[in-house]
């Protein structure tokens, strides 16, 4: 059921190999690419594609700003314009901007055509490009729009995250932090460890692999998000409400970052509300936010904006938000309804010092 | 794997029975309605639902012509503001433009949330609402974007049919008549009579009954349309083409009414392609423009638009236009690929006498 995930690891044998057994059965292989993968990717992909006739189509830059129904339309329109049938495959080589852009417009065009993805970020990597999940913003709320939609295979190839800026490392490595936090503690460990130590490419394949391998291992069991799933959600339920807040505010947030704070403030409900240990606790915060600290001014003039802004998440019903928290680390527990005011009080507390 | 499909004989027994069943599971219950269903079946529908709770969003008219990415983002918004959460269910209540519309901000919105359709016309109960497809029209091409998605359940109740003007009894018996064509060519035989005579309402339910059993059969062993399933999309290349082209002129013809002149074109070219006997051929045809008279007015002009308009055909692999054609009454084969020039050719002696 699930979408098998292929490592490149030297060169481009493996993806000479998957393309000549793959590839050959479509009728046009299109590669869609963003401003910035056109720039920072696509001669890697180039390189690795040599002789192998592709059809490019280069999208404007992509950013949570613009990721938005009229993106999927733009998309929609030029695969139109190039007569891109329906046994036609799209390769969405990015970030998770553009595989959940693309992705979704690939599910929706002409009800669907298959769909490669080739994440050029470590987030991308370990988490959006992974499991099948599309989808654009609505009004300034994340993925509101979407689709559950596998593709038909991931290619990890480390060779894209040569030109990553820092700032995407440090997003990449929120969400293989999470996945140590709800799964692996001693793989939480080692990740802060090499942040702290600024050295992020030490054993890097072998970090992605045990992400993938914690990430699949628990979509596997419930690709729709009905239950299990949901435990990927740590850190979210705040952290997706943080993101929207500092975005409207002006001072974009990376998601890894707003998900890292996020899991800071989960953490701390996690002792009242999970039974996490208070010590394991504040022991957690403090070094998820040694790597991660709260930027420059932002205080509790954003409190307002959070609590408001996480009433329309997915995951809650009936309106209470509903939260996935620690009762200790690797063992997370799904849909704790906490009150409102218990949540503004540990961001408070957690995030400002108030 | 396949929706279930209710049939309501009797009142409103049997909603109400399934509605307590089914339908309290569910944080709340959004019943969209269209211009139209807004004013003729909406009170059916409360009369039905009496004493039951649910939101009602009405729509604005909702035509082929604004059936558009923008009507999604217009639902979108609209459950957005209500805060409709993702443990709702929506009821689709109108034709075939609102299931497939509702049907397809259904799918989308926050990733999916739980379907009901109920079909208010003759067309959307043999035809639209059946089998899980959704969708809009894009830059006037039908259906370009969409989904398949299976609603929980559609709920067929003939109490709607009593407002429904005579364009759509004729749109939808092209459908029935179709099915005729493709399974059951004494099926067929009834039909045309029924519809000569103008007696469409005798044996309604029977055939409402014989429609859907062999349209979920054929479904059943192909949602996805890789094989079988394309059987149902007998005279839809040219009817599509002259569906989108009778738009553009001004001319909208009903969906119906251009598939029944697509099924007559496509059974003139089954005598060479797939070696239908003439004189089966020609009876056919006679049959389908005595009941389908081409329009006044419509002539050679429109052919080359719906030469061009079929380039687009979703089922179109390579460019070149892909036909169901028909051996015998009853046994339809798929896939043929038909030179341009002889599609071109019977469009205009068929249709046009030239």
């Amino acid at each position: 059921m699930i979408h098998p995930v292929q490592f490149i690891r030297s060169a481009s044998d493996a993806l000479q190999t998957l393309l000549y057994t793959h590839w050959k059965k479509y009728s046009q292989v299109v590669v869609m690419t963003d401003k910035n993968t056109s720039e920072h990717c696509l001669s890697h992909f180039r390189n690795t594609f040599v002789n192998r006739d592709f059809i490019h189509i280069p999208l404007p830059e992509l950013t949570e700003e613009n990721k938005k129904l009229r993106s999927i339309e733009n998309i929609v329109a030029k695969l139109m314009y190039t007569q891109v049938d329906r046994n036609a495959a799209i390769v969405a080589l990015g970030g998770g901007v553009v595989t959940d852009t693309v992705g979704f417009a690939a599910s929706v065009y002409k009800r669907g055509i298959h769909l490669y993805l080739i994440p050029t970020t470590l987030l991308g990597m370990v988490d959006a490009a992974l499991g099948g999940k599309t989808g654009v913003n609505f009004n300034g709320i994340k993925n509101q729009v979407g689709s559950f939609y596998f593709p038909r295979e991931v290619i990890i190839d480390p060779g894209y995250l040569a030109t990553l800026p820092r700032r995407e490392w440090e997003s990449g490595f929120a969400e293989m932090i999470k996945h140590g936090l709800i799964a692996d503690y001693a793989y939480f460990e080692q990740l802060i460890n090499r942040l702290a130590a600024g050295k992020m490419t030490d054993k890097l394949m072998e970090h992605i692999i045990r992400s993938v391998e914690i990430k699949m291992r628990i979509i596997q069991t419930d690709f729709r998000e009905a239950g299990k799933r949901k435990i990927l959600n740590f850190g979210h339920t705040v952290g997706h409400a943080l993101e929207t807040c500092a975005l409207q505010s002006g001072t974009p947030l990376s998601h890894g970052y707003a998900v890292a704070l996020g899991m800071a403030v989960e953490t701390a409900l996690s002792v009242e509300f999970a039974g996490l240990e208070k010590a394991t606790s504040r022991k957690i915060i403090r070094r998820l936010l040694e790597v991660y600290p709260v930027p420059e001014g932002m205080d509790t003039a954003m409190t307002d904006c959070i609590m408001e802004a996480m009433k329309h998440d997915k995951k809650n019903s009936g309106g209470e938000p509903s939260l996935v928290l620690l009762q200790a680390p690797g063992m997370p527990v799904c849909n704790k309804k906490i009150p409102e005011s218990e949540i503004r009080e540990a961001i408070n507390h957690t995030l400002f010092s108030v």
